[in-house]
């Protein structure tokens, strides 16, 4: 599944991504809206992108939560998604007695609709280049440190400014990694209710085996709708569907909010990658991996509680095992390398180019420091070695209190008064919290920080206060008042002297583990300032070489791409561009019926009912990545044909390289859509509502 | 499961452990049977033990394949152990056809018996103490690698002789860690056959959820019968079974092959496994649990060909994880650290132990020795880097060219005359190979080469030939025709020189790999010697001090335990001693007979016919490990009343203490099987048999 992985590490990896691509590669890019692949369409496709036509497209499309892809698809905010992205939401809102995963959910009536916990989404309203103001921040003589601070203030100023001026919210995104600064402006909306979802079992046919895998089969959809003031919005546009779906061959656009790539890091990059964090990310998964399987696997309830955690972290760690073989086939690195020795020629020679003569060798010294780093950062600044989202809650509460003391400017950029509204969002929601499962992947992230850093370091002899890592997990997640979401705000509002006078064992915890974490991030945070640098640098002799038709490296914002349907060959044998439901059912006859390739009742009791012939899923082209899942395909006409859910095993290494012939986005078709939604879950309202033929009640 | 984990690193990790505790400890204890518990017995028991009931218990033992146990249990050499301890032979005889792992196997007469390729079991014959035999080959003034060479010869010259001279195989075995050493005379047996199995399913019941869990209910058993010249042996001694079991706090003896423990090693050592080793195990361990237990969703055939390697790897990371959670419990390593200051003390005290003084500090400095190189050890010396047991074929038809043209003396130990005759009978097996597990095993296997030593190894660059590990894993399985057991024959009888000849691409690849195998081989061997010398000195103070009261630790070779049929708390509730059928039909309904808590379907339809009454596992307090899988449980009358079959989670800590609180071995209960042989298996010959009613035909 291409969710953006939660578990990708936010901070210190995401300014090492350098990206960039050459123009002219076929169907290649994750194009920014403000800067669209106008050239390449009509060359390639003979189709003129028009602002009309881009504008629709971006409004209509919806950035889920913190990584996903999601769009408006009916006047009254009816919002389309996969299962697989809302199924953190649709775990919430299930319990022992109403399972929603197992059983699926539709809510006949605006009433029954069910308001997710702790979601928000956002619509990108405008995109400004704030590169100039940015730049100018960093005035010449700065050390790093106070050229990242610097950076940083500048950022949490335009922010700032922008709510106060437009209502909007804003961020400012790095591009090119560091080369550019684009201010994006969000409408945002904490109203959402979920509508519609099938059975996981459907959703997520043939499970983790078949994940990645094509041919598929999965109904891999869900609906919510989008509220403001109570009342159902009425978003400026949204995409009609077209149940007609794509025809082979034709063009179709993607318009959704990939994760992160890397496709132009140094070699060095790559390799710190492949060498230090890589190889650090896989064994922490599969310990997790087997942890969670293993508890899942003693109770029906264990599972349950458990699935929504063993999802994510199967699925990152399918990603991190494809990109782990890709950086392990000598012939990719090897090609990264020419193309890189091709620019350092350059830089070399050229005197346009003279600052970005070192910018290689800064880069790989900066990777040497974070690398030494990395695990000690992972465990104690990422929250790895604590492992329970209680703990989150704890240093959350602990910094806020300490950051919103600070001047807007002097705060971590995730305390920035921009910035504050989705924190408390997610700290005041209410959600479920089982003792059971926190105490296990805490002691799952207390045994990994005692087998990192010894049991004998003083910080871990702290932590575990004399204790093994169960009983201390066990202790600490009983004794902790932090489950409380009224709690938690309570302390939240009452600041640092309420979140001192607590003495909550959780938060304790964070303070003990608070001057080591931040030293950590403070450090990589100057590292990051120089990789920034050292791109911009590095990026001005790309640009020189190659002119300025690039698209950046993924930044979880919004991008097109674009690419036509079409199959494949996998070792010499024709893959089909799409799938049917006879296709489903033959699948699962051939697996027995067995788990996880096993139908849910009503799929096998209305066969009869369906058209078989109705394509299921379907593969293009176009250029996409973890975080993508859930964006509309359309037609050049703008109507969805259909949604995003996956790539194909061969674009795992879609981080680093891109290949038209290999590399497939996996789409639910909407001809499935609706003939399940009629057929199957007699939620005929809902299509009318989808086709424009009915409102909702 | 407490069979002895295929995975214990064979080589460089036996020699670390050592053993030695303390009488007078309850019920703990492995005991020689040349040194048995005569006296604990007598004191707390009030039980004699003769030398007419030792010796019957003794050679109605049986050692079976390289690490379990299994008893005759009839006049005809019908041979009970676990269900999991045959399941490799189990696996071997099955097919997609005819798949007995699944549906369980009973062969009604002796013709359909089938014979298990490549399986040996063994019978104890005789122990002779040799100590000084060796201890005078290791001349004063060697040095460690003198000294290492000259142990090695003196063990190869008198495990030779004692072929030469019984026509029994000689095994030298290593005890106190260094200061005895026994010869092991055995008779040994080639010709084993199945005669029964159940199903998986009920075998292991639960499965790796309720593994190492108590209460239980497991059938897990199967028979086999031994053959010589083509007939049912006759053994010398078997054990009757007793269906009636042992009643709560009856004394009970087990007779089994515990592999390994560690109980006193010093806290350097305790330290080294716990910060080095452990965690490259566990990590090992789980990256290919994901990977096999991935391909195994696939499809039910893969599930089938991965079921035996997954089961182990399971099983061994339940152990690790046990292990590393009581070894980060500071409780355990203060005692073991309190423990060791009084030896020291003792040592820096008393003129008699000026030698051991250094003792400890040889040691910790030898593991940190072993440490630094434990990684390269395991991946290239341990095999760990390749994966597949193609690469031990090839490894071993390099190496037993090479060694078979030294005298026995200089042979490496596995190559010796002595042990020759089991090395050959592994290596010419017919055993079913699959490629695309194989290739699989080996792709996660050059992985972790690559991703350990680093891409840019030499080593790695040589053994990769420029591909990737997945690239080059399909074309060495592809390619190498070491899977034909017959020309593994023809390259071995051939010698070195056929061996060269073949230049299968399997052989060259073992062949790129040898001399840096090789030199850490002998450089770990050195280690181990001074490891030996320094427990050894160890020992002496420990009998200074506690008296000649000790049983060694586990080495893998016949002990006998005892102790009293009996619950335990777990967190202040009761678990009862013992199970019975109504429970294991309660569990399954409790899990809504779910895998894997389903029962197989002859035991849903014939459940009436059942007394539910019947005890189907029970516990008791003597002192097991894994290898004891299989062990008889046997009364004061000698009589077979039940087979140990795991240990409960609280005992996953044995290797390093034992508890007679907490400690429980599991045994499948000796009413269990007639109960299940009769009603759900048709087998009453069986049972008959067992009974001494009947013989075979």
């Amino acid at each position: 599944m291409q969710k953006l992985s939660m578990l990708w590490p936010c901070l210190a990896v995401g300014a090492i991504f350098l990206i960039v691509a050459c123009a002219g590669f076929g169907d290649e890019g994750m194009w920014l809206y403000n800067q669209p692949p106008r050239k390449q369409l009509r060359e390639k496709y003979g189709f003129e992108l028009s602002d009309a036509w881009l504008e629709h497209l971006q409004k209509a499309s919806v950035r889920y939560g913190g990584g996903a892809s999601a769009e408006f698809v009916s006047e009254d905010g009816l919002l389309l998604s996969n299962h697989h992205v809302g199924s953190g939401a649709i775990q919430k809102l299930s319990s022992a007695a109403h399972n929603y995963m197992r059983d699926g959910f539709y809510a006949r009536t605006l009433a029954e609709e069910k308001q997710c916990p702790g979601l928000e989404v956002n619509v990108l309203m405008s995109i400004e280049d704030v590169t100039a103001r940015i730049q100018a921040a960093v005035r010449p003589g700065l050390d790093d440190r106070q050229a990242e601070e610097a950076r940083r203030a500048a950022m949490a100023a335009i922010e700032k400014e922008c709510v106060e001026q437009t209502g909007l919210r804003g961020e400012v995104v790095t591009l090119y990694q560091g080369a550019q600064y684009h201010l994006y402006r969000y409408k945002r909306y904490t109203d959402v209710r979920l509508v519609f979802a099938p059975e996981e079992q459907i959703a997520f046919f043939g499970g983790d085996p078949d994940n990645f895998e094509y041919p598929r089969y999965d109904l891999d959809i869900c609906l919510f709708r989008v509220y403001e003031n109570g009342r159902p919005v009425r978003p400026e546009h949204f995409l009609k569907i077209n149940p007609k779906g794509a025809a082979e061959n034709e063009l179709v656009f993607v318009s959704g909010h990939p994760g992160r790539t890397g496709r132009l890091l140094t070699v060095a990059e790559l390799e710190h990658y492949r060498d230090v964090r890589l190889p650090y990310m896989l064994s922490r998964l599969k310990s997790l991996e087997v942890a969670l399987a293993a508890w899942s696997e003693r109770s029906p309830e264990n599972a349950r509680r458990a699935r929504q955690d063993l999802f994510g972290i199967q699925n990152s760690r399918k990603v991190r095992d494809g990109e782990m073989a890709g950086l392990l086939a000598p012939s990719l690195i090897d090609e990264k390398r020419r193309q890189e020795q091709l620019l350092r020629e350059a830089a070399a020679r050229d005197a346009r180019f003279a600052q970005a003569a070192g910018a290689w060798d800064r880069i790989a010294r900066a990777q040497e420091t974070l690398s030494r780093d990395w695990v000690r950062y992972q465990l104690l600044e990422g929250g790895n070695g604590f492992g329970s989202s209680l703990f989150s809650f704890a240093r959350h509460l602990l910094r806020s209190g300490i950051e919103r003391a600070k001047p807007n400017s002097e705060r971590l950029r995730e305390y920035s008064q921009g910035r504050l509204p989705s924190l408390e969002l997610a700290l005041f929601s209410q959600q479920p919290i089982y003792d059971d499962l926190e105490q296990l992947k805490m002691a799952e992230g207390l045994t990994s920080l005692a087998t990192q850093l010894g049991c004998n370091h003083p910080l871990v002899r702290q932590v575990l206060a004399g204790k093994s890592p169960r009983e201390r997990a066990a202790e600490l997640v009983a004794g902790t008042r932090l489950k409380d979401a009224a709690y938690r705000r309570k302390l939240y509002e009452g600041g640092a002297a309420a979140v001192d006078a607590a003495k909550d064992p959780m938060i304790e915890l964070a303070r003990i583990v608070e001057p080591e974490a931040r030293a950590l991030r403070q450090a990589a945070d100057v590292q990051n300032e120089i990789l920034r640098q050292a791109h911009a640098q590095i990026e001005s002799v790309r640009f020189g070489i190659y002119g300025p038709t690039y698209y950046p490296d993924a930044t979880g914002t919004l991008r097109l791409a674009f690419g036509v349907v079409k199959g494949y060959l996998e070792e010499g044998r024709a893959v089909p561009h799409q799938t049917t439901l006879a296709g489903l059912y033959q699948r699962a006859a051939e697996h027995f019926h067995q788990p996880p390739f096993d139908l849910p009742a009503r799929w096998l009791e209305r066969k009869k009912k369906l058209n078989l012939d109705t394509p299921m899923n379907f593969v293009c082209t176009a250029d996409i990545i973890g975080g993508n899942s859930g964006s509309p395909v359309v037609n050049r006409n703008g109507e969805l044909v259909g949604v995003i859910f996956d790539g194909n095993i061969q674009s795992l290494v879609a981080d680093f390289v891109y290949s038209e012939e290999q590399n497939r986005a996996l789409a639910v078709h909407a001809a499935a859509i609706v003939e399940a939604l009629v057929k199957i879950y007699d939620a005929r309202p809902l299509v009318d509502e989808l086709l424009g033929r009915r409102r909702p009640r």
